[in-house]
């Protein structure tokens, strides 16, 4: 199933966009997309049961704003250096176990919303990602098995990144990746169970059109499972938790000089195979 | 005031502790303590009218859990060496601006909730601090005044730390730092109008009732207007968000070899003047 929020900011309501295309009104069934939804089976079950009977109330989409498909996401874990031919274009070490950052849940918004420079940015950048969307609690996962069995589902992913914040301002990276809007997810939410191998997505990204990320989910150093399996080992994962899975080559940092950062004006657009497509406009926070 | 929350995980109710020491209850006035409350001036004023007046009804504190003073936190920022001190202990340089590094919300719990020693741990340390939780939404703050301005008020912060995770497991701090149960929080909140000079408090941590860290607030290299300020900058702070301010001299990490990390069964207690005080016991994940 393809699961996403519409409407305004904070006012999203639960919808699916079923095999026709058409978008299906959810909130007669359902409160909203949210990691309760995602832990509760029947409720899934009913959801489908739902949509092949094919009687949910069909919406317009004439100038409906889609919103992020999972509400009150807990955390937003990200992985770093997760793509062969991105870690070679940075210089960086292919990683010995993944990299670990965090993204507060506020910087989630929706695919196409606007994305903000930060005041005092030169080096805003993009980064098109694979996102797990956790479905169950999970400590401890022993193997690649357990660690699927806990996925929920997937969707596209735009980690935005201050480079500068990033890593000339003294430490974490965290500090170049929590700026508002730094977050884009969506348009769906696919259920894993219409992803039977997150390990061969093509993924891309383009600036005002022109192809900058062209890869495949094949180049991670890392896949899905052991991410996931990985990340259990350190924090609990909970219904609604979002693991962005790293980015591949291609971003602004790894071009030669002068970089082309993102300045207002711009426009990105994102997308990986069956998981849809986001466009962004920048503009100055 | 000093507002709390008491009861079963996931059913506290809000309360406050009154000036004579009595728990008194306030779930017939609000519904919880959370940001909406925190950025609610004239709720806050009722919950300040009602305990003036003394007719809040009064609870039995015997056998009551005290929750995290804050629901639903949105994220909670940390500030890395920021004690003049601890950052000597460390052999760490004094950074040149704050070292800012991310907790999930999900790892905050009650101040005396038992703490997890995550499995594979051979090094969890403690870090007390002095916690600020935000009251206002907060962006690019000009100076110290629209900083101290969105501070809804302050409470003692156990920044829990897995060294050999932050340190040595491959690049950012963020692994270290967000296992489960790893952020007691409370017992209070005290308002800001409580705290005049939050550079002013002594802070104090005890491991089996030995004393480990011993500092005052008036040791930190950015002072709380300043962390405000500058973590304003780089991202937008939310009404129930909450700010780790550093933890003064005395960690595991900074004493001699053999470094006396916890174990399970170890006791920890820790205060700030006019704060209160938490104890927590450990034990194996």
């Amino acid at each position: 199933m393809k699961l996403l929020r519409v409407g305004p900011v904070g006012a999203e309501r639960p919808a699916l966009l079923d095999e026709a295309g058409l978008l299906r009104d959810l909130s007669g069934l359902v409160t909203d997309i949210d990691g309760a939804l995602l832990a509760d089976d029947a409720a899934l079950a009913a959801v489908r049961a739902a949509a092949t009977a094919g009687d949910l109330p069909v919406r317009d989409t004439a100038g409906l704003r889609i919103g992020p498909p999972v509400a009150r996401i807990g955390k937003v874990v990200c992985i770093g250096l997760n793509y062969h031919d991105h870690a070679r274009e940075t210089g960086a070490a292919t990683p010995e176990e993944p990299i670990l950052f965090m993204k507060a849940p506020d910087t989630v918004v929706g695919p196409d919303d606007t994305v903000l420079i930060p005041r005092g940015s030169v080096k805003t950048d993009w980064e098109v990602e694979l996102a797990v969307v956790i479905g169950r609690t999970a400590r401890y996962l022993a193997d690649d098995e357990q660690a699927l069995a806990v996925v929920a589902g997937y969707a596209v992913a735009h980690d935005v990144s201050e480079r500068a914040f990033q890593i000339e301002r003294g430490g974490q990276w965290d500090k170049g990746k929590n700026c508002e809007t730094f977050n884009p997810l969506g348009p769906w939410l696919v259920t894993a169970d219409e992803v039977p191998d997150p390990q061969a997505l093509g993924i891309r990204l383009w600036v005002n059109g022109e192809l900058k990320q062209d890869g495949t989910t094949a180049e991670q150093i890392f896949p899905v499972a052991e991410v996931v399996r990985y990340v259990s080992q350190f924090m609990t994962l909970y219904p609604g938790d979002v693991i962005n899975t790293g980015t591949p080559a291609g971003v602004a940092m790894g071009q030669p000089e002068p970089k082309p950062y993102l300045r207002a004006g711009d426009v990105v657009e994102l997308e990986i195979d069956g998981l849809g497509r986001q466009r962004q406009a920048l503009r100055l926070a």
